[in-house]
C-alpha cells in the first residue's frame, strides 16, 4: 500500500469504553503514520429493520466494502424485537473464525510464563444456532448444529494459520465420547484437513482433560480450534492464564476474506468516559489487523511499542494495579515509537 | 452403627490400576476399624443384556440394596452393541448430582494456593442426552435437554450441601445468554430454591467468564451448580488447579438417597498391575462415602491421616514426582492411623 492512497478499514468504536479505547488506536495509528482511513460507525439508537438490530445496515455494507474493520465492545441492549450485536455480526458478516493469540506479556506477571497458543473456534454454528423449543411443561430443548461446511472451513483455517505463522501442531478440542455424531463430524473434518498439512502435527483432545491440561501445563498446547461453546469458554480460560480479556486480543475471519478484529472485553460502563480505560485489548487487535493487510512493518513497530510500554511497568492502567490513564498510557506508547 | 452390626457397601474396583486403589481403600478401612463390609462387583467380560452394558445387573442390584458404594475408574470397552459403564451407572441408578469438593493440599504445590471449591454438576441430562441425528447429509444435530425436575433436584442438592456444610455462597453456571429457554429454566430453577435458602448468597455466571475468573482467582467461588456438559468441563478444570483427577475425590448422589462414591481419573492400563498407582482420588472419595454414612470420626480420622501423609511428602508416588509405590503409601497411611 503507497502512502498516497490509504486503505480504508472499518471503525466500531462500541459502548462503554469503546470510544476511549478507539480513540487510543487511532492517535497510535497517526503516530506510527499506517496509511489506513478509518470509516467509522456507531451502534445506532434504534432498531434497523434491514439488520433487525442497533447495527445499521450501512455499518455492515462499510465492513462488506472495506474486507477489513476493527471493532470495540458493543453491550446488546436489552429488550425485545432485536438481535444481538455480536451474534448479528457474525452472522451477516460470516464471521466462521474467531483467532485468539495467547501470549504471557512479560511486565505482567500472572501464574503462568511464556503462555504462547493460539485459540481458533468456530463461529457461527454448533450451540449458537437459536434453535430452542419447550417440548412439555418444564421440558425444554436446544439444538446443536454441526456441519461439514462449516468444519471444514474452519478447521482449513486452522491449519492454514498453523503453517503460516510457524506453529507445529493443531489440537481439536472435542466431546466426541459423547456427542458422537456432532463432534464426531467436526473432527472428521478437521482430520480430512490434517491429511492435507503432514508437517503439522495433529491431535485430538477432550474438552475436559484440555481445561484441565491448560491449567497445569499450557504450554503443552500450540494452535486448538473447536466448535463454537467450546471456544467460547477455552478462550476465556486462555485469556486468563496471561490476566484477562483486557490483554488479549482476538480477529474474527469472515466470508470473502473479511477479518473484523475485535477486543472481546466488555464495555465496562462503570468506567466509561472516565479516561480510566485500559486500550491494550483493542491496540493488539489492531496489530492482527494490521499483519491480515500484511502491513508487516507498521504491526511489528506497534506490537513492539505496546509490549515495551507495558514491559516498563510505569504507565500501568488501573485494571493492572496502575495509577495511568487511557491518555496517558497512550502518550506512553506513542513515544515508543 | 455398632461394630457387630457392619454395614454393606458396594465396591467396584474397576479396570487396570482400580483393582490396587480398591485394596489401598480396604486396607485403610481394615486400619481404622471402619464397620464397613464391602460387596465386591467386577465388570464382566461379557454384556448383560437387563442392563445392555458390562455391568451386571446383580452389580447395579447390590448398590440399589446397599444405598452405598464405592468405585474405582471403568473403562468402556470399545464396539458395538453396549452402552458406556459410566454412563449406564448414573442412568440405572439415577445419579443426579456428581459433587466434587476440590482443596489444595498442603505438600503438594501447585500454582494455586487454598482451593476450597465444590463443584456440584447435573449428572443425567443436558447435553448427554445421546439424541442426534444427521439432518441431511453434512449436517448433524444433538439435542441437549433441560428439564425442570432434573434442575430443581440438583439445585436443592446444591443448597441443601452448602447449608449442611457451612458454606456461604452458590454459583449458578450458564450461557443463558446463548441459550436462553435451556439454560434459562436451569437458572430459574436455581433462583426458585436460592429463595428457600436467603442465608446463602445466590449468584449467576456464565461459564466462559466463570472459567476466566477461576484461573485467575478461584477463591472467588464457593459452591457451584450447574448443567451437565459444564459440570464435566469445570470440574476438571478445578481439579487441574489443585494438581489434577489423581488427587480429587468425588461422590455422586442418586434416587432414594444413594451415594456412589467415585475417582474420576482414568484407569491407567499402561502402569495397570505394577504397585504405582496413586490410590488418593479413591482414598478420598471413601472418605465422602464415610460422611455420607455418619461415619464422621472414621472419616475425619482416615481424612487426616492421607492429608498428613501428602503433607509429610516422604512418600508420594510416581504421579506427584516421589518414588513411593502404592504399598508404601497405603503402609505409610496406616501408620498415621
Ligand atoms: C457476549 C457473548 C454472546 C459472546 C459469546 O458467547 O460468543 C462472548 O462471550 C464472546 O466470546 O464473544
Ligand atoms: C468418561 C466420560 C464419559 C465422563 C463424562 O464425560 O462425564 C468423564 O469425563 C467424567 O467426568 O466422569
Amino acid at each position: 500500500a503507497s502512502p498516497s492512497k490509504p486503505i480504508r478499514a472499518t471503525l466500531f468504536p462500541g459502548d462503554g469504553i469503546g470510544p476511549e479505547i478507539a480513540e487510543s488506536v487511532k492517535q497510535v495509528f497517526n503516530a506510527a503514520e499506517v496509511p489506513i482511513e478509518w470509516e467509522e460507525h456507531f451502534v445506532a439508537d434504534t432498531v434497523d429493520p434491514r439488520t433487525e438490530s442497533f447495527l445499521t445496515w450501512e455499518s455492515l455494507e462499510s465492513v462488506r466494502r472495506n474486507r477489513v474493520g476493527l471493532k470495540g465492545p458493543m453491550a446488546t441492549p436489552i429488550g425485545k424485537g432485536h438481535r444481538s450485536l455480536n451474534l448479528t455480526l457474525r452472522k451477516e458478516l460470516g464471521l466462521y473464525a474467531n483467532v485468539r493469540p495467547c501470549h504471557s506479556l512479560s511486565g505482567y506477571k500472572t501464574r503462568y510464563d511464556n503462555v504462547n497458543l493460539v485459540t481458533i473456534r468456530e463461529n457461527t454454528e454448533g450451540e449458537y444456532s437459536g434453535l430452542e423449543h419447550q417440548v412439555v411443561r418444564g421440558v425444554v430443548e436446544s439444538l446443536k448444529i454441526i456441519t461439514r461446511q462449516a468444519s471444514l472451513r474452519v478447521a482449513e483455517y486452522a491449519f492454514h494459520y498453523a503453517k503460516a505463522n510457524g506453529r507445529q501442531r493443531v489440537s481439536a478440542i472435542h466431546k466426541a465420547n459423547i456427542m458422537r455424531k456432532t463432534d464426531g463430524l467436526f473432527l472428521k473434518c478437521c482430520r480430512e484437513v490434517a491429511e492435507k498439512y503432514p508437517e503439522i502435527t495433529y491431535e485430538e483432545v477432550i474438552i475436559d482433560n484440555c481445561c484441565m491440561m491448560l491449567v497445569k501445563n499450557p504450554s503443552l498446547f500450540d494452535v486448538l480450534v473447536m466448535p463454537n461453546l467450546y471456544g467460547d469458554i477455552i478462550s476465556d480460560l486462555c485469556a486468563g492464564l496471561i490476566g484477562g480479556l483486557g490483554l488479549t486480543p482476538s480477529c474474527n475471519i469472515g466470508e470473502g476474506g473479511i477479518a473484523l478484529a475485535e477486543a472481546v472485553h466488555g464495555s465496562a460502563p462503570d468506567i466509561a468516559g472516565k479516561n480510566l480505560a485500559n486500550p491494550t485489548a483493542l491496540l493488539l487487535s489492531s496489530v492482527m489487523m494490521l499483519r491480515h493487510l500484511n502491513l508487516n512493518d507498521k504491526a511489528d513497530r506497534i506490537h513492539n511499542a505496546i509490549l515495551n510500554t507495558i514491559a516498563e511497568g510505569k504507565y500501568r492502567t488501573v485494571d493492572l494495579g496502575g495509577t495511568a490513564s487511557t491518555s496517558d498510557f497512550t502518550k506512553a506508547l506513542c513515544d515508543h515509537l
